[in-house]
């Protein structure tokens, strides 16, 4: 670590230019970029020991979804250190992540860095942040076990390390279901990241201006400009309303040369929106039809790089395929020796806890309730995860106030009451200035449901206020006011 | 092509569902996705022929940099088809690029689509975008040889095509130079297009957060968090001051683990800012080191993927290297048949045209006047680009309107006056809300300079009303107040 010495001895030999570049001391430097220990061999240390009595008691989130950020954001930071491992360093304001696909919203303005949600963990000596994956925990010993994330070349190669917690959260979300579908995972786009949105975003524009050019067959210009979207869930819905928008409005006048040749087809095996009553579903498949989308009940058996092969035999030719057909455990939830619930996700009792381990906590798409507790898995919603976040950060801030916060501590606490969800209701657009909202409790219940603008206006305005921080409202408003006024953006960047 | 017909007999069979899925009559749409004669071959037919007598004449625009978008702008599409060619569907607002690397500015508000800039290419049924590279130019038959622009996989093969011209205008711009020194382009970005600041972006943030998870070496700390700039061009000045304000106002924030670590390094050959005059050289300098900048006079030898080795043999480790050392022909320049300049651009005559063949015109930094002129190679400027090709627009106006503008009916008309430029200043600014403003007309020549605050608003207004759109002014001033007031996006999407 010598390149600062010959920096300034190379300094010393020009002195006419000093005045140009004036070098810092080098004895400060030096001091600064000496390390005496770790020069030879890289020094991958274990990680984070247990706390100390002195310190904060910590509590070790795993993921950075719905869930794992609400809970970070209640949490009283002068109570507890906070430890966050995820392979991304934000929340994605998930129901709005369909409109950054067409340029209605911008990507940043549906991502909240997690430092701006928790300030701590960025502030607090004994707070961090880890870009990395949980590979495994150790209940017994209180430790996880992570490695970290790296992508491309010239980044350092992944290594292990282990974080000791006092409480641990497992809040790591849910994957995508293919089914087992041969090719899904090659050629379709899910949606549930930034960089899926970026990636469908580039494609979109990147078929739109392939069509226009000379010499492509009108085979391929049809095939180019076919969208097809996968799965009739509230995502499915609400990206092919933002298509269709976006043809409508966009396409026509800065790609008028190919308008025509583009189309958004639907495939669902059941219903569109079957959590949603049967008025606001015919409501929903009449607004679609009417803006162009083709809805189309099949169930897809291969998908090829070209083109998906349905049930029947059906081949359909796609420029680009949007997945999405819900989600289910992740293999990583899969290998945890922890209970689990029906249907393979973490167990947890009526206080979110994981049965039978001391201090390990599991909230979000990742945990479902254990059989003895009598309750049914509640479903994959960020409604879910957010209150359960927010009921988890709660409890564990009475459980440090009460000196149960560090690890083998609180067993015999009284916990208080249980975690009790109610259903607030769903909501989804559909394109057009249109949406829905099912303000039943679930499907067989009374009460109120509409559609049409006004729900639009509602839906937009709950998300406004939902938006985690003032910078992204502020974004999210300003974004929506622009492409009112001056369209959507189109630069392929 | 008959999975429609597929689809149709599908929905047949099930005529329960038809109400929640209604298919489009089925004739329509087989007519419209029926094509009779390239079902089984691509059809890769040859391009765009030479304009016929009921049709405008065509200008074709080869790049679409600040010199051809501002050509564009200002053709006539009343008098004049336009076609551009070129590998992105966008103009680089390039003056304002090093604010978006680290989050000052977002990186949609300095690309300005060209379907904005000039809304008839695609409207307007004879004129045309097309994302391609040209390959080659023959003059006497007045056609152009391109290259569709295809990336990763599951997209198009790329296949060459034609384009003839009434009017060819090549503003191809110029690339970085490398002086051929070894590993410039394996390992360091250059800051001439959007997606180099978006990679700049990403790699900062991948290397704050790397930085801070256990078991990470000492070095290596060092190592990734050392950004090192290799240019003291404005380029090279203003993305070291973005550096530097970053790691002051938003990495002590929100890395405070790492804050002291961060360094960056700005190494020049000679002397930073060489054509601005003594006094507002020593005003950088000295605000630059007051940021934190180290600046080293040094000639680069080889660059590593983790090292870069000055000419006497010092060794600079990086974890970020980013290039601006100027700009020089490109390879497709060098390979043209055309007249050169001095230099090795495309030679041009006081009117801005290629002497010794007709109807070609060339403009910004890929051309530069012939020896016969007299006159000297103009810099490689924004500034240049812009003027050139307003003056250019102007004079394929007046030619269309003097029916002038099909191919070979030009030679004998006026052109009028010949390109003059005039240097209206040169702006810089270097971090701090500070700024240089040199308003002489060349190095030797009397006139105002400033630095400092107010010429650091002086630099901002100039760029915000320079903007080309409503749009991204809007978005820019936006981006500047969220900037002031929450600080930087550090979301790594």
């Amino acid at each position: 670590m010598s390149y600062f010495t010959h920096l300034s001895k190379f300094s010393a030999s020009k002195p006419k230019s000093s005045h140009l570049f004036p070098l810092f001391p080098p004895l400060t430097l030096l001091s600064r970029f000496t390390t005496s220990s770790s020069s030879t061999s890289p020094d991958r240390y274990a990680g984070l020991g247990p706390t100390k009595p002195h310190e904060k008691p910590r509590v070790v989130v795993l993921g950075s979804g719905w869930a794992g950020c609400r809970l970070m954001k209640g949490l009283d930071p002068q109570i507890y250190d906070i430890v966050c491992v995820s392979p991304r360093n934000h929340m994605v304001f998930t129901p709005l992540l369909a409109s950054t696909c067409v340029g209605t919203l911008e990507f940043r303005s549906v991502a909240e860095p997690i430092a701006r949600i928790q300030p701590a963990i960025s502030r607090e000596p004994g707070s961090f942040f880890f870009l990395a994956n949980c590979t495994g925990i150790d209940a017994d010993k209180h430790v996880v076990q992570c490695e970290t994330v790296t992508e491309g070349k010239e980044t350092p190669d992944p290594w292990k390390f282990t974080v000791s917690y006092d409480k641990l959260v497992i809040a790591l979300g849910a994957q995508p279901t293919t089914f087992g579908i041969h090719g899904v995972h090659e050629h379709a786009i899910f949606l549930r990241e930034v960089h899926h949105a970026q990636e469908i975003r580039r494609k979109l524009l990147l078929n739109l201006m392939m069509s226009d050019v000379p010499g492509i067959a009108e085979e391929e210009k049809q095939r180019l400009l076919h969208c097809v979207v996968v799965g009739g869930g509230p995502t499915g819905v609400e990206f092919s309303g933002e298509l269709s928008d976006f043809i409508v409005r966009d396409v026509r006048q800065r790609y008028s040369h190919v308008k025509d040749y583009i189309h958004v087809t639907l495939i669902e095996a059941n219903e569109i929106l079957s959590s949603f009553d049967d008025r606001l579903r015919h409501y929903a498949t009449n607004q679609l039809t009417k803006s162009g989308v083709r809805l189309v009940r099949g169930i897809v058996k291969d998908v090829g790089d070209t083109k998906i092969i349905l049930n029947d035999g059906t081949e359909v030719p796609y420029g680009l395929l949007v997945w999405s057909t819900g989600v289910g455990p992740s293999p990583v939830i899969h290998s945890l020796n922890l209970p689990k619930s029906p249907g393979g996700r973490i167990g947890i009792d009526d206080w979110l806890r994981v049965p039978s381990v001391e201090d390990i906590f599991s909230i979000g798409d990742c945990s479902g309730f254990v059989e003895s507790t009598g309750k049914p898995t509640l479903p994959a919603l960020a409604q879910v995860a957010e209150r359960q976040g927010k009921y988890l950060a709660t409890l564990l801030n009475k459980i440090g106030k009460a000196n149960g916060g560090r690890a083998y501590s609180a067993k015999d606490l009284d916990f208080g009451d249980p975690f009790v969800y109610r259903h607030l209701g769903s909501m989804a657009s559909v394109g057009s200035y249109k949406a829905l909202v099912d303000l039943r409790q679930n499907k067989e219940a009374k009460g109120l449901s509409l559609a049409g603008f006004i729900s639009w206006f509602i839906w937009r305005s709950a998300y406004l206020t939902r938006v985690i921080s003032w910078r992204n409202r502020f974004y999210v408003a300003i974004n929506w006011a622009t492409t009112l006024v001056f369209g959507r953006d189109i630069s392929r960047i």
